[in-house]
């Protein structure tokens, strides 16, 4: 296959950079985005580095109605020494692929999409942020496009990345956090969309985490949607336990999402010799291992925090309080090494870390 | 509350109207289209009729990741007098707001909006076909502006109508379908969105709907999440079956959407003295009453069709043939008194409709 090129139309204006403290998750955007379109015959196309702009799109678009769209969410650090490097940024590509079998949306070229997003970044490079535990957060999304209000796939779609610098996610330290665990609302279910990172899974989660925020928690902890029993997700986070030394996540079942956080997590423990496995894990266990003393450690993980710890869980009105409401040792030691490899402190025996030269020319 | 005044600004070009004879669901649009803002601490605000046109929103906008929206359909019709009148718009206006409850979306001002709807489609008068079994479709959505990268529910909204020029959807007459019930996907859950009328449950629903059509099936059967085992609906309509006699139709539960043609449906049957009851079905229980002999008529509801006949389903590899893959009589019976009524041929003892004036003045 012939290789796209991809055309730049650099920006005439350049917006102010926000401070490094005083950078919000998700508020400002850089001067330019990458733009893709598909349309039958031609497949992907038009691949474009833009000034970031408004979209202009139809209101009979597919994506206002029916909910056919994915997106993904990665970072790139600033190291020391001021190079820029990318976290597994191929795991993310990977699962927008499969994303986007889920929902019916043409599969993109993952290695292309990648180049295109270094190449954005390195025109971004000034948006990188060094302060410590900053990043730039990358966040490529499809959207449905077609101008018809009928559910079927649509015939065409937008792939666009915007980058968003974002500033550390603990000001003050990692901070467990309290968390209720969901026993009316569902996120998703077997056979539904959990495994694809799709908005209505989100829009699905806004009520739930609403109700309990007024109740002075900061997340939910979902079960699954046909028992109500095994847990699935934290928020928008996988979820690991440390019961009696060992560690547990809830695996893998069509309902959750694979974190490329979550394997991370797995491949160190593993690294480390610390047991760790994938199972089903119910909320009646874990209240048990709760009682008997043995419920050690309790953590999310995802993109956003790396790890946040969980220094309590209510469950139908019944409080774990899990390590004195304190960071767990082993949950400071995975989160200290994961950002230790992102920002370059430390080696990469996993080969996570991949750099971006400040210009990555693209094949013409 | 003091109400709103409704902006209006004229296109200054027409477009072309589509034949009668050539109207496709869903993909022409009349000249104009209602826009309303929604914003903290204004509320909803700027109602207006503006040329219809593209949406400009930032890349960042909740809509384009986190799915957090909702949408109705509901329709006009041209009497042979030449009057215009909608069908039970209140009922749909009404679920627009439950939808919004679920989705964390402020409620909008159900009597007004519906004022709106009434001037734009008194603005748009000449775009309602009149050839039979022609309508113009509504179409109210919301969509969540704010640009903003985060999961919690958008300060920022647009409610947009938009309208269509539909065709007949029987073009050689009321027509049954072949229909597979659905095992391995899911639409929605208990707990979930079910019965929001929000894209992500569409969305979830294309892929089944693209292998069954591949397999020569119209639409699927929906069973419920959580047991595989109680029938819920079929493609996007409610399900009414009848057996020995009686019709059933499923209960609703939390996952199923309160169509507004299935409650018609249930007071037509009981104004006539047809017994009718909601209650949960297993698709056991029905493939049961078939091989009995008993399963007699089969249909879907919705209101692009009105009644949509089953003419076989199909389960785990058995094919019940409905009544011979014939529309059955009470089918009939009830699609030509709801399209009765629509068109203003047949009394209206349910007061289902109401008139549009040419003028629909809304006060200033
Ligand atoms: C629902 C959900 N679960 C888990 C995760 C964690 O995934 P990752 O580690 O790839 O960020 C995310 C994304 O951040 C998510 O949206
Ligand atoms: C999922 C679903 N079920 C049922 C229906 C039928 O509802 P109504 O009769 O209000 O059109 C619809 C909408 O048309 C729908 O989208």
């Amino acid at each position: 296959m012939e290789e796209q090129t991809i055309r730049v139309q650099r920006s005439e204006t350049k917006k102010e950079k926000p401070q490094s403290d005083q950078l919000i998750f998700g508020r400002s955007f850089t001067d330019h985005m990458f733009v893709m379109d598909y349309s039958d015959p031609l497949g992907w196309h038009n691949a474009s580095i833009v000034p970031y702009q408004p979209l202009s799109i139809d209101p009979s678009s597919m994506i206002f109605h029916y909910g056919q769209s994915v997106f993904e969410g990665l970072k790139a650090f600033r190291t020391e020494s001021g190079d820029i490097q990318l976290f597994r940024a191929e795991k993310n590509l990977e699962r927008l692929n499969r994303s986007n079998d889920r929902l019916c949306i043409p599969q993109i070229d993952e290695e292309f999409t990648l180049k295109a997003i270094k190449q954005l970044i390195s025109i971004e490079k000034d948006w990188v942020p060094s302060a410590e535990g900053t990043s730039l957060y990358i966040r490529p999304f499809i959207i449905s496009t077609e101008a018809y209000i009928g559910v079927a796939p649509s015939m065409n779609y937008k792939l666009i990345v915007i980058l968003s610098p974002v500033g550390a996610y603990y000001k003050e330290g990692i901070n467990p956090v309290k968390i209720a665990v969901e026993d009316h609302y569902v996120r998703t279910v077997k056979g539904g969309t959990g495994e694809a990172k799709t908005g209505g899974n989100y829009a699905s989660s806004l009520k739930a985490q609403e109700i309990v925020a007024k109740q002075g928690f900061a997340q939910v902890l979902w079960l699954d949607g046909v028992e109500k029993k095994y847990i699935e997700e934290v928020g928008s986070m996988n979820v690991f336990f440390k019961i009696n030394g060992e560690v547990v996540t809830p695996q893998l079942n069509g309902s959750i999402l694979s974190g490329v956080t979550r394997s991370s997590v797995i491949e160190l423990l593993k690294h480390w010799g610390v047991p760790v496995s994938e199972k089903r894990i119910s909320i009646q266990d874990l209240y048990q291992a709760y009682l008997d003393g043995e419920l050690e450690e309790a953590f999310g993980s995802g993109t956003a925090a790396v790890i946040s710890p969980i220094g309590q869980l209510t469950w139908e009105g019944k409080d774990m309080i899990v390590n004195n409401g304190e960071t767990g040792e082993l949950s400071k030691r995975i989160y200290d090494t994961i950002t230790g490899i992102q920002y370059g402190h430390l080696d990469d025996p996993f080969q996570w870390i991949q750099g971006i030269e400040a210009k990555s020319p693209v094949k013409h």
